[in-house]
């Protein structure tokens, strides 16, 4: 039995949290991919991120993996149905992990959903959560991305930024909710900071370990072992399902490798070797 | 005698504090490229902006201009000689004339530079500030953009943030310096608040009045009239040289119309329309 190709996707940096969940609990080969030359997906528009997306999922095909998982809620929110619509293989999305999530541990069935511009104007997470009979209060913070980048994760700034988005959304949440879900992969890093600010009965969801979560779900469904799910394949060597020894890293960036494996270095806790720059033409 | 066509590019918005003086300079036709698709390019490297801002060269001058200004800090640091190889017509950046201005106003030579990352890395200013005989002290400020762009003008968060970044940079300068020089074209608008906190014998130089004076200054240079430097163009309407009346103003953008619209009117301080969206591939 081979270990499956599990390819990873986002914008940039943050997409690496989810990655890192996910290597904690389903034993395969990542293929991350940051298209650190166009990022921030967040900040625009639906068309342009989908274009981003599409040529993302192209890449991490031609280096063939079996499953894609997109570690980006602004690619997920806009741009899932054209992904999903150009892969040949099984896509995962962050926004219905977290929003399953949320939806098992609220009580007052009301979730504040902190995010990017881009995913709070689609609605994603606001549709996922009334499906599952949650309202939605989604508020941008669009500032929490930068700070983090900044590495101010436990900052006076990043509180009283931290503060004033939060009081706002809860505002205007009058009290009801008691699910606050981080809907961008950049948060997870500020997740101490939220829940030290966030009032004790609300609970904090993020599409890190949700989105793990779900994963291991799909290869649990399809058949215990996470490998039997998947084609063997020629080329990889072969390995006991499950030994986390043989898997394998490989990360592609669109801009600079010396920026990303520094950043990289603070989302994974651990150095990054291991990555190649990739020209998709942008 | 017709007037000049000037093109100004910029990775987004910033551009246009920028284009807002010069056309309070200089009379011309303006058209404005904002690479929102793409931006910022700010946090990026010098191949990838340079990739960029040939491109952008490239549409500019396939609208037939007869000037290009680089309207954008990062790109005039990491790509000016790339931008002036790939262009037919002449090319002005922003970080020569910010130097100029810098070393006529400076008694004690020695300057503070607050820039984008990718700015401060390539150290364009500290070498343009060294040939006029000045000292630099380089500060990297990625909040600020963000900030501006949340619109937190005159805001709490983006004091303390200055507070921050401009502490540290004089503590570096060891108080020698008596110049600040806004080398983002998005600084301009919180000019007022870094005015407020900074040393009252330190003087602020942008970006934007500098380059103004020095496109103006190249037309006076070159005969006088700003539209005899110019071939006549048998498209525009014929109209005399400084008839305010009569400039045009086209934006094309790679990302969403509707936002540069919605960000412009705050740069700009007056509507936008005649913005285009243009797609060049990436």
């Amino acid at each position: 039995v081979t270990l499956p190709r599990i390819g990873v996707f986002d914008s940039g940096v943050g997409g690496l949290t989810v990655l890192k969940a996910m290597a904690e609990q389903v034993p395969a080969h990542y293929l991350y991919f940051g298209d650190t030359a166009r990022l921030p997906y967040g900040t625009k528009s639906a068309e342009t991120v989908a274009r981003y997306s599409i040529a993302a999922t192209h890449f991490l095909e031609s280096q063939s993996i079996d499953l894609l998982v997109i570690a980006c809620n602004s690619a997920t929110a806009l741009a899932l149905p054209s992904v999903r619509q150009a892969a040949a293989v099984p896509v995962v999305g962050v926004v219905q992990p977290g929003a399953t999530m949320a939806a098992e541990v609220s009580k007052t069935r009301a979730a504040i959903v902190v995010a990017t511009e881009a995913t709070v104007s689609s609605h994603a997470y606001r549709d996922a959560l009334q499906q599952r009979g949650l309202e939605a209060y989604e508020k941008a913070c669009p500032l929490f991305v930068p700070l983090v980048e900044e590495g101010w994760i436990d900052h006076p700034v990043t509180e009283q930024v931290a503060r004033i988005y939060l009081g706002e959304a809860m505002a205007q949440a009058s009290d009801k909710a008691d699910v606050l879900v981080l809907a961008c992969t950049h948060y997870p890093l500020i997740a101490p900071l939220l829940r030290r600010i966030t009032p004790a009965h609300v609970q904090i969801v993020d599409s890190a370990e949700s989105t793990a979560r779900a994963v291991k779900e799909r290869f649990r469904i399809n058949g215990g072992a996470p490998a039997r799910l998947f084609s063997t394949r020629g080329g990889d060597s072969p390995s006991a399902s499950g030994n986390m020894e043989h898997r394998t890293f490989r990360f592609y960036v669109t801009d600079s490798v010396d920026k990303f494996k520094r950043l990289a270095t603070r989302f994974l806790g651990r150095q990054v070797d291991h990555v190649e720059h990739v020209d998709l033409g942008g």
